[in-house]
């Protein structure tokens, strides 16, 4: 391997993202120079995937580049904000061409579809790490997880769990069968709900992106607001497929504690309620209640008319799962 | 270690900077929110640490936290730019308290001196590695590496070179002596040009950080300058204690291809020329001409009357030197 790393990140990553006016200086220089709109915030989400934790050992590489971006796309998301541009630190081992070429094409598929320019970073040598930072602009108030009341509704888009077993399937942990492959992509090639994340800007009391199972998230969303959450078990959202495959016991389960579904949690109060059902319905806009906050803290699940406490189990790399 | 990522971060990481008036959110939602102040652009920069590869396996934790901020803040420099805030993107094999504990001192220690807001960031289990992303502003047009015209004259901060001995020392690769203790503090603990940086921009044409190697940087200024250049081989600042431990003609090639030394590499146009070296005097300043731009490519080396050609022989990951 005798490209250079510069050469290497010329050729791989000079054009990955979209064009913008905004952009004074892009890759290539000591650092990236930027316009920020006026009147608007900026936003700065980073976050890292490691090799055998946070993506199994031997991924497609183009679902590690797109994941590297949607997981912080997704933090944006919950903020109600709009992408603009990346930054992208890739610690690789070697310089294998084929893999950074589909690395790259997963990066730019979805940095394309949110107007977004990679505008800096550093390629260095190391065990295979990839971290991406993104920035982008919010006019008004960000989302914040910190908003929520008791008696606000509670909601969360798609239908988490899916992502937890496309990654068994991807693990072998689990056998295939039909359906496998939507669950399989879900993990691959997650959602970032940017546009559902903007528009809640209107409407919401808090949101928080639901990367570590939606029961540890929604406590998040919860302690911060100072409140506590009861959250309805049959009103979970479960995809067909899920349900097929892991049965319906196990698919509640995946659906409150699985990892990696970028989905959004959210409260809306009760001013709010009838408004946002009216303006982004539900099935449209594909998010769904799941229950309420209240006053006394921690978590509890209604199952059968019976409330059940709930242990905070959201994912955590230092603590339990292992991760 | 029971200790949780969340724990974590909010412990070592939540005043590990200054405290800014400009943001609106830090750590601890999904993504920070910050104000950009009106009339000034934005300035990014990004850049990875991997443990033995760009600091030796077992280096003290400060200098590993100071070192990944400085590296980054030094880019900034280099742009002309003023820092603000920081992420930090943390990959750790264990989560052990003491190490933790001392680099958050280290990245805190630069961070107050150069008012910096540690604004987000994630931690994550695996080989141990650090990115830092910068950001900060620029008032006018940022310095670029590309510039620099011929004729311009070059200068060089500080006395490069010493970074280098000091990483052979800190990697037992040289004995000690008198001197060697400076050289270690320039490996372990380098200083990012911010305040030269920031005045440079009223005189220098061209600006490059001195990162991978003067030669090799220098080379990299000239070629986005669409120049070459010639470097006068007696007017390299050396440091006495490299003299003293290297010796004069291993101190001079350090000096020229040795990394991590986090100066200014920059050129100044004939008209700007009198006005930099009476405004801001070289010793006051630290910095020292070392030759010229010139429009044939390339960098020749003067070396008692006599022009050579060097190849270029920057520091690069993946060809060359293995790091």
């Amino acid at each position: 391997m005798s490209l250079s790393e510069f050469g290497l990140i010329e050729r791989y990553f000079r054009h990955c993202g979209v064009a913008r006016e905004d952009v004074r200086v892009g890759v290539g220089d000591d650092a990236a120079v930027l316009e920020c709109p006026p009147g608007q915030h900026l936003v700065a989400a980073m976050d890292t995937l490691v090799d055998g934790v946070h993506f199994p050992h031997g991924a497609p590489p183009d679902s590690i580049g797109y994941r590297a971006l949607a997981v912080n796309l997704s933090d944006l998301a919950a903020m109600g904000a709009r992408a603009a541009w990346a930054l992208l630190a890739l610690t690789l081992p070697e310089a294998d061409e084929g893999w950074l070429s589909q690395f790259a094409a997963g990066f730019a598929k979805l940095a394309r579809l949110h107007n977004l320019a990679l505008v800096g970073g550093d390629t260095t040598r190391g065990p295979l790490c990839v971290t991406v930072q993104v920035l982008g602009h919010v006019s008004g108030s960000a989302m914040l997880r910190s908003g929520g009341r008791p008696g606000d509704a509670l909601f969360v888009s798609g239908t988490p769990g899916d992502a937890a077993a496309g990654l068994a399937l991807e693990q072998g942990r689990w056998p295939e069968s039909g359906g496998t492959q939507y669950l399989r992509e879900r993990f691959l090639f997650p959602t970032p709900r940017m546009e559902l994340g903007e528009r809640l800007r209107e409407y919401a009391s808090a949101c928080i992106d639901v990367s570590d199972g939606l029961l540890g998230d929604a406590g998040k969303l919860a302690a911060a607001s100072g409140c506590g959450a009861e959250i309805v078990y049959a009103d979970l959202p479960l995809s067909e497929p899920l349900v097929r495959v892991a049965g319906a016991e196990r698919a509640h389960e995946l659906a409150l504690t699985g990892g990696d579904d970028y989905e959004l949690c959210f409260s809306v109060g009760p001013g709010q309620l009838a408004q946002l059902l009216a303006q982004m319905p539900p099935e449209r806009w594909g998010y769904r209640r799941i229950g309420s906050l209240r006053q006394a803290p921690g978590i509890d699940l209604v199952r059968d008319g019976a409330a059940v406490r709930l242990p905070p189990s959201g994912y955590d790399h230092f603590a339990g799962t292992g991760r």
